[in-house]
């Protein structure tokens, strides 16, 4: 059966931003050594139509995480740093040109109602009706394959709050972004899910949970 | 050069103890399983006069954290599940028996004042005139060993805060603590750290940190 799956880099201490996000540095102080492992991978150099890259732990486990997944679903603030309402004048498409990595259907959670946007193989839909309904028409679009929630920390709080997750990776980075943007905050917690796996990599630890 | 070192372990979500700390759940709900990794190790048995046990990766880890120490500095609330007064018609003396498995002088921080408590092999004093006046009299009593700052949670904030400590240990447990204890509350954090070493183990993940 297809699968809600959702992964996250953090910090040691529990943020998944640094502080003082800004447009122009939209994953706050430091934020941006959260991919720090992510982005030299052979894998994701693939994904952006580069050769080369490096092959580790982690490249497989990025293999293995975006492998079957049908369509995704993020937050605005992911999509890109434009906050309120949408400009028409020069609008945003996103952080990755014509042609995003994709290949699937995106649905963006705003509070902020825009048109579809289509661009070379990948069509982002902006959902003002919230979390469960973004993941419910990200399921019907998928066509069987998994659906992704990839982030930022407001949509993972939501993930597990909504106890729909039925995958969850967390990357843990061994560094300390001190007053950054902690998902765990009380409120959203991982019980109800089993450990399953821990794979040390260069620069970070994956931790896989299933839903109990 | 003799150093100060601390250790740790901490939930997934930056728990270094449960939710509902008593006296009779001294760790908070769920918290023992924050050490369920330590325990069953062939060198925890031996240093409880023990056979057996298992012997992974984090056996060879923990002789090694546990080497050439010759003082350790741990709070009140990890001596015992004592709070206020010491009382004297039925002294608490520690978790570990007659023959504590120290053996070498014990710091505890307290703000009330008892006499020097001598056991087997391990006698601990009482501090009640702060953390880094323990640690001075901790590393001159160490005899050009190292020393073991061991927690509890306040401990290990003043560590950091302290910006005394050169090694520090953290053991990662992928597991949830909710409304538990939080080392990294925005004051505390390991800014000045570099990280050194991830190892991978059944139940945990140490990270390992030197100041820069």
């Amino acid at each position: 059966m297809a699968e809600f799956r959702m992964h996250i880099s953090m910090s040691l201490d529990g943020c998944v931003a640094g502080p003082e996000q800004t447009l122009l540095d939209p994953i706050g102080r430091g934020g941006e050594r959260l991919h720090d492992w992510l982005v030299p991978l052979a894998f994701f150099k693939e994904m952006h139509g580069q050769d080369g890259g490096e092959v580790n732990e982690s490249d497989a486990v990025a293999r293995e995480m975006f492998a079957n997944i049908g369509a995704t679903v993020m937050g605005r603030n992911m999509f890109g740093p434009v906050r309120g309402e949408w400009r028409t004048d020069a609008p945003w498409d996103g952080w990755w040109g014509r042609k995003p990595p994709f290949g699937h259907p995106v649905y963006v959670l705003t509070h902020h109602p825009r048109s579809n946007l289509e661009l070379d193989g990948t069509t982002f839909h902006f959902i003002t009706s919230g979390f469960e309904s973004a993941l419910m028409q990200a399921m019907r679009a998928a066509g069987g394959k998994d659906v992704m929630i990839a982030g930022g920390a407001s949509v993972v709080r939501q993930g597990f709050l909504s106890k729909m997750i039925d995958v969850m990776d967390i990357h843990l980075v061994p560094i300390f972004l001190g007053d950054g943007e902690r998902i765990f905050d009380g409120e959203a917690d991982l019980r109800g899910f089993r450990h399953v796996r821990t794979i040390a990599a260069p620069g970070v630890t994956h931790f896989s949970f299933v839903r109990e």
